[in-house]
């Protein structure tokens, strides 16, 4: 905030609220905000009134610092929680203020900005997005702690995942077991929901990765791809497997072991003192040589999520990013291909340590076959 | 569009999207529009590179209606994917035409519209949000079929929930239940991922209805929660029910009368032709002679969902909306209660009919006691 010239911080996505006051609900489809600046001992939260009592018991904040406003701001056009929140701001001093908002936040929309512009006219609004997600993407070891937990979570969720597909099971069967092994947990520790739903196409299904189960079963022949994660304390550890219903045919099995040469690369080259870029690079020189192409990036920053997105919206692995990996910094390693009618999701979530790479999940790196 | 002067509207939330284009996939967190205009035979569809797959298998759009942006557009502060949006609109011809877009909602954020407005210049913005949400308020036959085969998986759902809450399980196993059995469903059709987690407090935490759960397991003596939804193409059908570990205490089951007594006067008189304010005022007759005061809409209208949210963002039961009901209008009447340290959720999925209002699910309405 200070390198930026900010002096009051609008905070919008849950994640930042989480990771600056431990506010943790599902009440972030109404407007919510943290309000940090550094003449204050600690963020303002401003929640809904409903919500206040939530705030009360999953923050650190004592109550004046928790600042419920009423029902009137909820989806009124003729009323938008940005008055509200450029009033409070007037009142403590900051309607001149250099004020920071999150720009492309879900949780910023643009009529946000726009009463934001409207309600603060003299105000100087500076578009301070992902701020605090730049923050987050260096991880304390409590948190990496949680991740290592996610983490059993997801092993064992993908392992009893995968162990109920064959022909003839509903996708959907697949989804309710990754939910009920997940989210039950462990002896010693729940799961939560996570911040996205079972990923788990099959079949043509396959040739995108963002495709949901409906009511189709799992054929003899499929190609199958999953994408899930454990969570805990809202710290995620996502991870994809590829899984086919009897012998893939040569063509497919080639890409596989390419994309499994790939990944080897990655993770002898990824450490503390590479940018971003170079990890990418590592992927892309062993696919290039094989004549795949992927023009999507293959990994992006994890941690703290929330819906819409398990990503901190930071680091990628890709041509255009020049991060300099540090120790703790958590990512997704993700080199999922997609072609016309079928792909292939091998993945890793990695902590990027001094010297090289710690895989989270300990789910053998290999293509399931089912038979 | 035409009332409000529009020549190409821009859609950007999910529901929306569905709704008009048949698109349905887990990638909203990446940016994705529907462009509507009505030189156009069908909307066009952005988004992703690695989601056009997706669009052709979810969409009734033929592949020169769907458009991938480069991955260059994702979470790249340099390169926003208005640009795309703007270049597209150039392209055909609208680039000094009048542009809606979705103002307020989760997937406009404040730099789309200042995106938008620097890379149209000539062209007139308009905020038109909530425009396609209001054509869906409205429900067809198909969608009503839709909600009650949700309302099936509700019921179903609820009565597995509520059958495992007893003293020293973790919330967590009941959450995981919920998943498991909303999205197995039954044997004639499968469940689908909700847009909001399984909602479950149980104690304190149903002082507040957004807390989730993380270790904790139920206490006798707890009263709790329990707010969920069935889903069927992406259709919801949520409801609530209370739940107490052993007998309340008199004041408590005292409450617990009084809303009931507050829903059955709701329930008597919704119907076609009653405004949604007057809906409200039955409700709020029947607690304010009883002392209790709710300073929170009673319900929102419902039917498509995806994350953070399966209210619509149209219709709310509260003093100040003037909407006047009619026949397939669908609501999730909810008149929950949260006080200092407990609350009461009890709630229906109701759809307007001429004479009155069917109620979605056949769970009983009343208190659950387990003893």
């Amino acid at each position: 905030m200070l390198e930026q010239g900010i002096d009051v911080l609008i905070v919008s996505e849950p994640a930042n609220l989480y990771y600056l006051t431990g506010y943790d609900a599902w009440s972030f489809y109404t407007p919510q905000y943290a309000l940090v600046s550094q003449d204050w001992d600690r963020p303002l939260c401003v929640v809904r009134g409903q919500d206040v009592n939530g705030a009360r018991l999953t923050s650190y904040l004592t109550d004046d610092f928790i600042l419920g406003y009423s029902d009137h701001y909820i989806q009124n056009p003729a009323a938008h929680c940005m008055e509200f929140v450029a009033r409070l701001l007037t009142e403590r001093g900051k309607g001149s203020a250099r004020v920071g908002y999150e720009g492309d936040s879900f949780f910023f929309s643009g009529r946000s900005l726009s009463q934001l512009q409207y309600h603060l006219p003299n105000a100087t609004l500076v578009d301070a997005d992902a701020l605090v997600n730049w923050v987050r993407s260096v991880k304390s070891e409590a948190e990496i702690g949680y991740m290592r937990q996610a983490a059993r979570l997801t092993e064992l969720t993908m392992t009893k995942a995968i162990d109920r597909i064959k022909p003839g099971v509903r996708l959907a069967d697949v989804a309710a077991e990754v939910y009920a092994t997940s989210v039950a947990g462990l002896e010693e520790y729940a799961g939560e929901y996570a911040a996205i739903a079972p990923l788990i196409p099959a079949g043509v299904g396959t040739s995108c990765p963002h495709v949901m189960w409906r009511d189709e079963v799992y054929q003899q022949g499929d190609c199958s791809t999953l994408e899930i994660s454990g969570v805990k304390a809202r710290y995620h550890a996502p991870q994809s497997r590829t899984v086919f219903l009897g012998k893939p045919n040569p063509k497919a099995y080639d890409t596989v072991q390419i994309v499994l040469e790939g990944i080897e690369a990655v993770l002898n080259t990824a450490r503390e003192g590479v940018y971003a870029h170079e990890v990418h690079a590592a992927w892309d020189a062993v696919i290039s040589k094989h004549g795949i192409v992927k023009d999507s990036r293959c990994g992006y920053s994890i941690g703290i999520g929330y819906p819409p997105d398990w990503g901190e919206r930071t680091i990628s692995f890709r041509p255009i990013d020049n991060t300099l990996l540090t120790e703790n910094v958590t990512m997704h390693f993700m080199p999922g291909v997609w072609f016309d009618d079928w792909g292939v999701a091998i993945t890793e979530s990695i902590r990027i340590t001094k010297t090289g790479v710690e895989c989270l999940c300990n789910t053998p790196r290999a293509l399931f076959i089912i038979d």
